[in-house]
């Protein structure tokens, strides 16, 4: 006998996790649609060339690859932005730009799993192609807040930098060289502390004044929160921006423009300007963002992206930039187990049929009565084997099925049925067809 | 620069493929979970012990196989029906049965390629496991009717046999040691056609009385067609089989009892008795079928399964036997696209709001509209940028979205629009945004 397990790193979804994940995915599907995004789905093996591109990063040694039975050097992908990038290159001539697409599938990592991370897990993308405006990234940032609100988490805080104004505060303080070491630190400033920050910031070489009025610049104090600037503090710090780097820098105008957007839409509440946020130093070249369930900070970002130049510049001529970002689904459905609001069921059934006439008469009855409850909108279920009713009340408790509907030979032959709600213990005699989906949908 | 291209069986999914295919997903899942049946996902990498066990055939050089980082051997899936038998053995203890599991999920094999078939594709499985009862092979059926009606891709014809009556009949005729010959050469019939299985059952060795017994018994006539009886003649045909093999042997009063359920839904004319069907020689044990859109025969069975005896046995004691069957969403979807039904869209969105004032009050007016209309079901974009009216017509033809809402700064001060049907080209002016929810949604 083989032993039944899963490898390292990987897992199953029992129908009690699997039903509220696939949920969350509906929800966030229904909103990418609302907006105009589209699906679209890329093979989940690729040549391991397209896949690590120049490679030499921590990728290389995480990633999945081996050789198929062509000899082919090929791999499992390890995101979804790679992919979308030779996607795009190679479908250049057939998609209509702005191209919004949203992609929501399983990315494989061998990575070290002692963290609670998962070599194989779920990556929810969406993104805005060939589009420079500014009102992509507002559009984005709408998508992440309507995102938050259709899977109902609990208060949600976006915060929103841009990468430009950034490097227009470090030229100003002249740190000049020292660009990449200060961002670094910078970003950390959430894990380690205010005074380390400082700390570091004087052992590369910035003297004192110059550190004092970096984080000055950047509106971080000791008291340093996950968030940033809220409310109108934003425009005060808008102000404060436009005084020293200048009036009519578009980065800062557009921050202004989208602060001033969500305060007509009376969504200031819901966004933040966190100067110290910076995303990894590669990738976005424009605006970034991440957002935070306020009473689970902890859990880290849930959502993060942000705007970047030229995706497709590995694979093509054409220059694509964009904008995106990506929910942490699985994050999200552990912070929800976290607060105990996760919505796990054993079933969606809504009712179940007893079996008390196992006569082709009996059956007959219960799957027409079945069926019509179906085509109602109702889920149902039907006891494949007569058997004590106690029996057929247990296994609708396990299960979690509110209703069952009881109908012997005399109910059959009158076609009535009676209803009973096993969590209230209510119980309804007699009742026709269309009233029993009446009571069931709570429209009675 | 990289070349961007996918490997050789493999495909990526722009939207107007993609939208369909989840679309039919979405429809197939709503049915089972109509029907009670719930998600499970397992990973698509497992120990290659677990997905070959004993091995030895055609899935041992097609399955994609290789060392992890930790040198583990390890295989992606190449179908869903092993990791489900793991899942259930792992599991056995947490699982509530009768359980009713549905899994759609890609599958990887890395055979040829030659006849249009792909290295990487969805399969669409639900089974019900833990039952013997009849009634769980009547609802697996009616499960299959209900996908087909909710995809609605033409007339549908349901094949029903039961192997164990093949091997009665097989019996009773005394082909003895020749079982798993006959078998094969009879589930060839569709393809050879009748005097060619003739030659092929005389080259095995029986005889001219017994070959026409045996063809007479199956009711396989010189114009077989690729389903059996229909009709009234299946209870002909039945009173045949239990005159000859006996009046009280369960599985034809089995068949006996789903056709006579079948007749009094009213859904007989969907299903039909094939005595041919016999689906492969190793896995089924009782019941099996196979589905075919009767103006598409040639693309061969849209939807299979049966009954089995023991899912389990490689990995654990305990014996589950299950009866279950698969959509072929690949096959379903090259054959509506065959029929020229398959609604392929560039885009979900319902309507556009064109850009005629890019104003920060413009703007906002434009989003506070469309976070109205989203609210109220309406899938709706915003144009970026403000373009000439003519770019932003075409760009609506393009992605074929049927509405724009045009909204200068005259409508934005009288909060009133102009709403353009573009394929009709009707325009109506000065709406409400009620009224524009009317119209779009129809209901006006």
């Amino acid at each position: 006998m083989i032993e039944p397990r899963v490898l390292k790193g990987f897992r199953d979804y029992l129908p009690q996790t699997m039903i509220p994940k696939k949920e969350i995915i509906n929800k966030l599907e229904n909103v990418f649609e609302k907006y105009g995004f589209v699906p679209i789905d890329t093979p989940a093996l690729e040549y391991t060339e397209i896949l690590l591109g120049k490679g030499g990063g921590e990728t290389d040694k995480q990633i999945y690859r081996f050789k198929d039975h062509g000899e082919r050097d090929i791999a499992l992908r390890y995101d979804l932005t790679v992919p979308l990038a030779r996607f795009v290159s190679e479908h250049y001539n057939e998609l209509i730009f702005p191209f919004k697409r949203f992609h929501i599938a399983p990315v494989w990592r061998g990575e070290n799993t002692q963290k609670g991370r998962y070599r194989e897990f779920y990556q929810c993308d969406f993104d805005i192609l060939g589009s420079d405006s500014v009102n992509a990234d507002l559009e984005i940032l709408l998508v992440i807040k309507s995102g938050f609100d259709s899977i109902n988490c609990g208060d949600y805080v976006i915060n929103i930098n841009n990468r430009k104004i950034l490097n227009l505060i470090l030229q100003k303080i002249e740190v000049n060289d020292k660009f990449s070491d200060v961002l670094r630190i910078i970003d950390k400033i959430y894990k380690i502390g205010y005074e380390k920050v400082v700390e570091e910031l004087i052992a590369i070489g910035l003297d004192r004044e110059k550190t004092d009025n970096l984080l000055d610049f950047l509106n971080l104090k000791s008291n340093v929160k996950n968030y940033g600037i809220t409310g109108n503090e934003i425009f005060e710090y808008i102000n404060k921006l436009k005084n020293n780097l200048g009036s009519d820098i578009k980065p800062i105008s557009d921050l202004e423009y989208i602060f001033n957007t969500f305060k007509r839409m009376g969504f200031l509440n819901y966004f933040a300007l966190n100067p110290a946020i910076t995303r990894g130093l590669d990738y976005y070249t424009g605006i970034v963002f991440e957002s935070f369930i306020t009473d689970r900070i902890e859990f880290g970002s849930v959502c993060s992206g942000g705007r970047y130049d030229n995706l497709t510049g590995l694979y093509s001529k054409n220059v694509v930039s964009g904008v995106g970002a990506s929910f942490g689904l699985d994050r999200l459905l552990a912070l929800m187990e976290d607060k105990k609001i996760l919505k796990t069921a054993q079933t969606k059934t809504d009712v179940l049929i007893f079996n008390m006439d196992d006569s082709l008469n009996g059956i007959s009855f219960y799957q027409n009565l079945a069926s019509y409850l179906r085509t109602n909108g109702i889920n149902s279920e039907i006891v494949y084997d007569k058997q004590k009713i106690g029996n057929q009340f247990k296994f609708a408790e396990k299960k979690g099925i509110t209703y069952v509907i009881i109908a012997g030979e005399d109910e059959i032959k009158t076609d009535k049925y009676n209803l009973k709600n096993i969590k209230s213990g209510l119980e309804e005699k007699l009742l026709t067809k269309e009233e029993i989906i009446k009571i069931i949908k709570g429209i009675k």
